[in-house]
């Protein structure tokens, strides 16, 4: 099946890109623009920086320890997009493999002596997560042929050790690669890495053991913390392991950390990650709009962890939250020309950022750019805009459920049902049966969806979160629809998330707004508003909000604490709001999510 | 005379250590600790971490690249002390010295092959203060040989190059040594450095170069930014050079930058600096309390930098932020025991902060540290307070002013005085001529003071912010009275602030106030304050305060953003406030300076 998780066991089963296919629309537009432009500006930006060129051998090398990696995602997006550049390229990186399976272009003549940084086994996990793609949305070839001899090698190199990797990712790579062959030892290999990490089973670094979870046992932690996308990848290897090995007690451990992490570490947007300086989710409630982290790739991770534990649980709160993070991050790093994105995605830019050109050297600063020094999230938007249709539904032992709105199509089991749906601007989705049998149909109704109705043979029933249920024996023709009232609403922080105090947000269906400026024009520091219901506008098939606000007289330069509330004179404005995902893309801009009240 | 700063015009001319005494009090007693503490704990963690050994040629190597500059701060803070352990440290130092004044214990290999990261010429400045100090406090001797050469070296060096250092010291150091020596030479390299800051006179780094101030001339800059000791420490040479050379427009420049970085730039303790990445400034308005930098040397370059510009200009705002920043993080780094130390002083700490007791490996994390991988900030505390009473008090052609309030003696022209006071405690200050001429005191009435009064020859009348003036023929036995009131006051914030928006803070005099929990007890996380009076309580010479305060219950685990503003019970509680410079002395805490209203 050509999904990227293929559990053997769990509530749900994936359904793969073979059963879900996208038409036209807010999802499959972007899978389209990934195939035809992001795969080929990621490759070209590869080429240029020399990352690929290091598999030929091209000396000096050049990119960061783990540049391999970036080539593997890509491959992994080739793979799941049938993209005919992947023989090639594959071939590229087959040519730079040891005898015994070894494959790293900067480690060869020092391998394995900085397990803390050297990511090794973090490259095998992409290379091996390419692989599996490659295994089931083809089949066997060379790519495959060098994924299977580097797994062996890492089996045979790790099995035996108290060792592990500073980066994880290799741990639900290796669980897949078992899924997709049934190589026992790659679980078995999985299972070690993930108990044997937080014994510990790295060195000391000066940002903690913390920062690469191995400051204690996965199955003690209480909730996800250090280098967010570290700690999230961990986390889905750790319930592929649970999953496989039939550990309940070790997917409840990272149900609850999951928990609380998303009720005290998670951004407006499902954002994960507070901290520049190690990219870490920081402390509870520690939630900076401004210095939001939130890395476009820590969302994607989230995504893939939702995904698995759903797959599990079959709890629809993943899928929420997995629904949150796809409309307001991965939707939001990639530019609307798929040539430049987001590395971090604050929900606060007070100075008008600029749009780049050229390779950002830092993961912040200015709006999106089309390549880092680190230049994990492209790829990753790739890889996983690739394989996006795999998320949308799954099936039970019923018939099918699904998780997120497109228009396509969905076929189970003797089921196909077309799905038309403008949503996330509409929130009707109609449910065509094209060919029938009987079975339920569930689909998800998020929480936010008060009113919500789900009508078919005539009847019409209001819905609660979760999902709604259509059951019977369906025939050509038959229509199921749900309605999602998509009123706008305002949101409110609890009042630990300290950095928001005193402020609101506004969403819409599954969207976060911001305020956005040209330039600086509303000036985003004297805006305050009223949270009156904002007034819809209909354009370009994109819906954006206004709001009613008052924008104070700009102060003096003086001290800016006083004995007095500072009162300033304030003019009626009316401030227009756009869907979070779109700011940045019209030039120099400030923005912002929360709203100070006035 | 024995003061850091000796500019041959301004407004105001310096009094030096020979000139103000400390008796005990606020401190005086910091100063003795310094003196009988502080220095040999630094001088004992230097030998056991090598760094005094590099001198000596132990190898390998031990330490930061600019370990040098932490033994140069000591032997500044032992001139200033006339400590008897300086001879034999300074002869350590001078036997590294290479026969053409060269001296760096990490670069003499590779001279001058990095000096955007080096510090081979911030180690110089550091050097050169040491030895301008022992020059002032005591005279020449190998020290002061040592320097001598070593900034000859560096003007034949540098002085027809366009190259600078990537972390400025050396201009004002420089300068410094020409005012000591009268050896034009010195102030002209200091010019050239400042002026070719910015062409730009250094490589690009990842930073970018405003980190290091070499973005923009500094004529043309318009605010402090970048790495804020960076920032602060040039904007020092800057004002001297200006000074020393009669460029008004430069010193224009600088007060500019100074105005916009208080209004905007500024923590509520006079701390500077936002970020932990760069250790920078941020942008306007960026000012988080739980992730404040605030440095403790930038703290102090913040003093430095005040301290010439009220020279130069004889403004009292200088003073102002001087004296906030003295009281709330020159005296919060420092534990009361002067054995361990906050190299970041944050204004909120969520998680119950642990004492520590060896190294810490980072500039933040639990409570004060005894000693860090980078341990500026103790050896800058050892100089800084050594030389503090060279800070208090200043001569304008009509007498004496007093800027900061201390017990102790000032001795200036004819005049001597005694001061009395309890300050910070309490607001009363009497100053007793104890030998009198004709001639002006002046005292430094705070902003904060409203209905301060001064009293003397039998009349007492209100004085308002600036410098309160008492003329008269003064004769032994003459008093003067000034009165503070040091009511607690509550304070609020800006509007642009976002990160503290909804909350206040309360001082008291010249003091932040904060409530600090003993554990988590009172979980500072459910406090809402009311800002009604607070109630002073007096214990141990220490001021705490009592506010009105709300404890709301305990929120349960869940999606922290809602559609209704958060409710939850609440009980009324009173909570206990204290100075912020004392907090962390009792064991783990959690501590916050702005408290959410009610």
């Amino acid at each position: 099946m050509a999904s990227p998780v293929v559990p053997s066991s769990g509530v749900l089963s994936p359904l793969g890109l073979d059963a879900v296919r996208l038409a036209p629309g807010f999802w499959g537009d972007r899978v389209t623009l990934n195939r035809d432009v992001i795969i080929a500006h990621c490759q070209e930006w590869m080429e240029r920086e020399g990352w690929i060129g290091n598999f030929r051998g091209t000396r000096p090398r050049r990119g960061r320890e783990f540049s391999d990696s970036e080539i593997y995602k890509l491959l992994e997006a080739m793979a799941w997009a049938d993209h005919p550049a992947l023989p090639e390229l594959a071939a590229v990186v087959a040519r730079a493999q040891e005898d015994d399976g070894y494959l790293n272009t900067r480690w060869s003549e020092a391998r394995y002596t900085d397990l803390e940084w050297g990511h090794e086994l973090y490259c095998y996990g992409h290379l091996i997560q390419a692989g599996v793609a490659r295994l089931r949305a083809h089949g066997e070839d060379e790519l495959t042929g060098v994924v299977r001899r580097a797994a062996d090698h890492v089996c045979d190199r790790f099995m035996d050790t108290t060792q592990t990797c500073g980066h994880p990712v290799v741990e639900m790579a290796l669980v897949e690669l078992y899924r997709a062959t049934g190589a026992e030892r790659y679980l078995e290999m999985a299972r070690r890495f993930v108990e044997r990490r937080g014994l510990p089973a790295l060195g000391d670094i000066a940002f903690g053991r913390a920062y690469f979870q191995d400051d204690v046992p996965v199955r003690q932690a209480q909730v996800f913390r250090g280098h967010a996308v570290r700690a999230l990848y961990l986390a889905c290897g750790v319930v592929d392991v649970a999953v496989e090995t039939g550990d309940a007690e070790l997917l409840k451990a990272v149900e609850a950390q999951w928990e609380r992490t998303v009720a005290r570490r998670t951004h407006l947007t499902g954002g994960m990650g507070s901290r520049h300086t190690d990219e870490s989710f920081g402390e509870d409630f520690e939630l900076p709009p401004d210095r939001a982290y939130s890395e476009t790739c820590a969302g994607i991770a989230s995504i893939m962890l939702a995904h698995r534990l759903l797959l599990a649980t079959g709890d629809a709160r993943y899928a929420d939250l997995a629904e949150r993070t796809m409309f307001n991050v991965l939707a939001t790093s990639p530019a609307l020309d798929g040539r430049s994105f987001f590395y971090a995605n604050p929900l606060q830019v007070r100075v008008p950022a600029e749009p780049s050109d050229g390779v950002n050297h830092a993961p912040e600063g200015g709006l999106r750019s089309p390549w880092f020094d680190v230049s994990c999230c492209p790829n990753n938007i790739a890889r996983t805009l690739a394989s996006l249709p795999a998320y949308l539904a799954a099936a039970d032992g019923e018939g099918v459920r699904v998780h997120h709105y497109a228009p396509g199509e969905i076929r189970h089991d003797g089921l196909v049902l077309r799905v038309e749906t403008g949503y996330p601007w509409s929130g009707r989705v109609t449910v065509h049966v094209v060919e029938g049998r009987a079975g339920r149909i569930s689909l998800r109704v998020p929480p936010w969806a008060a009113g919500a109705t789900l009508s078919h043979g005539g009847t019409s029933r209001p819905v609660g979160p979760g999902y709604a249920t259509a059951e019977g024996d369906w025939r050509p023709g038959d229509e199921i629809r749900l309605d999602l009232p998509l009123e706008p609403r305002w949101i409110f922080p609890d009042r630990r998330v300290d950095a928001v105090r005193g402020c609101a947000a506004v969403e819409r269906g599954p969207l976060v707004y911001c305020a956005e400026s040209e330039g600086d024009d509303p000036p985003l520091a004297r805006v305050a508003v009223d949270p009156t219901p904002p007034v819809e506008h209909h354009a370009d098939g994109v819906v954006e909000l206004d709001v009613a606000a008052r924008l104070t007289s700009a102060a003096e330069d003086a001290w800016p604490y006083t004995r007095d509330h500072p009162r300033a004179s304030e003019e009626k404005v009316s401030l227009r709001l756009v869907p979070y995902h779109r700011w940045g893309n019209r030039g120099p801009a400030t923005m912002r999510v929360w709203l100070p009240l006035a």
